[in-house]
């Protein structure tokens, strides 16, 4: 099966936004086994889109679009696709409910301009859209299917995950495709490549390898391809277990869906003990990443984000000497604040940032990036220096996760 | 004039890289007043390519291409561009000094793959490439100009920067692209669509106006098109305060590059005060959001994330009794909250949250995204109750924007 995008938005032509539901679409895609030809991003503009859906449909079977299905008058996605395919739109009932209660239930007024938002190819399948007024559409255009999504992120992966990828997956039964997750934290994509270079190289033409990094994380993805024959699963595994052994403690998960706070919420209910943070320059981040995940509470007490020398001294009881002496980045404060964040939040595990995340603040001894942090326990504090660089917000998310995997490896007993 | 970009790699339709390119060349030429007509992400395959070639010239003056330069065997955007302008691949010498050089340095054997790189179409002009091996070119098509640069992001932004930008500021008798902001906190897109109908159906067909909603936020941009004429700049201003006056208080900033974190900024340090937050549902992320912020140290003191029972009681001095009747998400608990970290943290201003995020945690007469957000300073506590829904990571920033928003009003003596 071969696919195509259309991502539809001026906003995204002009480059005040970065497109990432197209990276999204393109693994969700990958992660199928449908091939996706092209990409094609145009402004809100009825001939644009008419004319990319035209280039889209060649030599593909599905067509997915994003964006332009806001109430605004810059939204023209609906009906100029509705044209194209020779269809009309039609009020229908459920979304009109649907957006009903989304209004009713913020005590807000509904406009003419939201009950729009109801209309629906007469032809046309509707993907609900749980968490938004703007419905998907999964429509039939001869033997081509065209799926039109909203451009907002979180509304638009909710309809993929809950209403796209069921019926794809229906539709693929002919071919199975097959996946393994390793997860891996704190390594760069070059390194693990080159560690595993030569199990990389002996991978059959029916298994694919990708790399999926994000800040201090790279997950690899082994894809069994279509028709690789009913011993796929087995090779899959063996491959993946190859793999996960060559790259030893930085493997933190080989489930699908995993993550770092995740894997710490299982060792954590392993340990039936508590944790909490201290932070200063991942300044509640880390507090965040822990609680992203649902039912966090059942072992995370809370954070102390102190982030002015008084609410070190005065929360954590570091000594003002201390701060004086050796400044808020250092070994002898972020060892302090540790011991402090124990008996403060009164909990068995504590983890502690502080750092210069720039991008001003940097001396000579100290640049910008140079980040402690430490886990501790009732046996001990556990202090460790990182060198990141100049991105403010890279280097608060690369602390954090940082911190997780020190933690991480102190449940375990690897550190 | 107008523009065309064309993304050729694999690896982003795969999904393994998100492009970073195409916004930096979005921006560069948005910069330039040049409109971005459509951008095409193609494979690496000759008639993928040449098919794109042949959409992105519709109605363009210019085609930026990028990827597909390097020495190996997938890298086949040279030979096919050259292909496809009638043209024929020529030695440079120049090219071949540099190249050869550039192995010489890293005393690295020098390929006869790599000795191809010197190779360019015998119209192109040569746009140098100083940080790799494969150089940018610049080729007339008829009326038209095709830039080809390579996918290294680095390596394509010099030459952008160095060669290319100083070609098109020559090239153009710039008329660049006007905008103007409104960013607005708190009320929906299609609200503030209806609020303005009548200034924006007066809007010349020489102006846009685009919504670009994120959580909490919606911020509108006006664009003054090219060969607007020159009293565009006063028309924009015009109508950018019609909108801004007929919006009102929810209007937080009309400047380019704005946040609501910015804005509470500037505020705070009006006032010369110093301002901490207590975070229950928020835990954290409300500080990481005013600490994204370079210098907020300089009034910003830190959070006390207490997301237990315990250090409700513990750190802010929430009463037992008060929890164990009203429960943590409610108007007293959120009361004794922001009162108790107005002491514990010592500052003028706090902000406080308790809320049920979900997905789970609901109750009959409190469901999930039902949050109680409190503003409180030496003059009093004001509570705020909002209801938002399903999505956990989504409630999680609803609810630090709108607290954010509420201090901002108390700040500008609006609440």
């Amino acid at each position: 099966m071969k696919a195509a995008l259309v991502i539809i938005g001026d906003e995204i032509l002009n480059g005040s936004t970065i497109d990432t539901n197209a990276q999204f679409l393109a693994q969700v895609l990958d992660s199928q086994g449908i091939l996706l030809m092209r990409k094609l991003t145009v402004r809100d503009r009825a001939p644009e889109i008419t004319h990319a859906l035209a280039q889209a449909a060649q030599g593909t079977d599905l067509i997915i679009t994003t964006g332009g299905l806001g109430p605004t008058n810059d939204d023209i996605t609906k009906q100029t696709i509705t044209q194209c395919l020779d269809d009309e739109l039609v009020m229908d009932d459920q979304v009109l409910a649907h957006v009903e209660s989304f209004f009713a239930r913020r005590h807000k007024p509904m406009l003419e301009s939201n009950r729009r938002q109801a209309l629906v190819p007469r032809r046309a399948e509707v993907l609900h859209n749980d968490l938004g007024t703007a419905p998907g559409l999964w429509c039939t255009w001869g033997q081509k299917a065209v799926v039109v999504l909203p451009g907002v992120p979180y509304e638009m992966k909710h309809i993929v995950e809950h209403r796209l990828l069921p019926k794809l997956q229906g539709l693929q039964e002919a071919k199975p495709i097959q996946h393994r997750y390793i997860h891996t934290v704190g390594v760069g994509e070059s390194v693990i490549a080159n560690t595993i270079a030569q199990i990389e190289a002996d991978l059959p033409p029916t298994i694919g390898l990708a790399y999926l990094p994000s800040p201090g994380i790279v997950k690899l993805r082994l894809t069994g391809l279509a028709h690789g024959g009913d011993d796929m699963g087995q090779s899959l595994a063996d491959f993946s277990r190859q793999i996960a052994d060559k790259l030893g403690d930085i493997v933190f998960s080989t489930e699908a869906n995993d993550s770092l706070p995740k894997a710490i919420g299982r060792l954590m209910a392993q340990t039936g003990k508590r944790m909490g943070t201290v932070e200063s320059c991942t300044s509640g981040y880390l507090a965040h990443m822990i609680t992203q995940i649902p039912g966090s509470s059942s072992y995370y007490d809370g954070s102390l984000v102190t982030y002015s020398y008084a609410l070190k001294e005065k929360m954590l009881g570091v000594k003002h000497a201390t701060l004086a002496q050796y400044g808020a980045v250092s070994q002898e404060t972020i060892h302090e604040m540790a011991q402090g964040g124990l008996q403060a939040l009164d909990v068995d595990y504590v983890l502690a940032t502080s750092g210069i995340a720039g991008p001003s603040g940097g001396l000579p001894n100290k640049p910008v990036g140079t980040v402690w942090i430490a886990v501790a326990d009732r046996q001990g504090v556990w202090p460790k220096k990182f060198q990141f660089n100049a991105d403010r917000v890279r280097n608060i998310h690369l602390t954090a996760v940082m911190a997780l995997d020190m933690l991480r490896r102190r449940l375990m007993g690897l550190a």
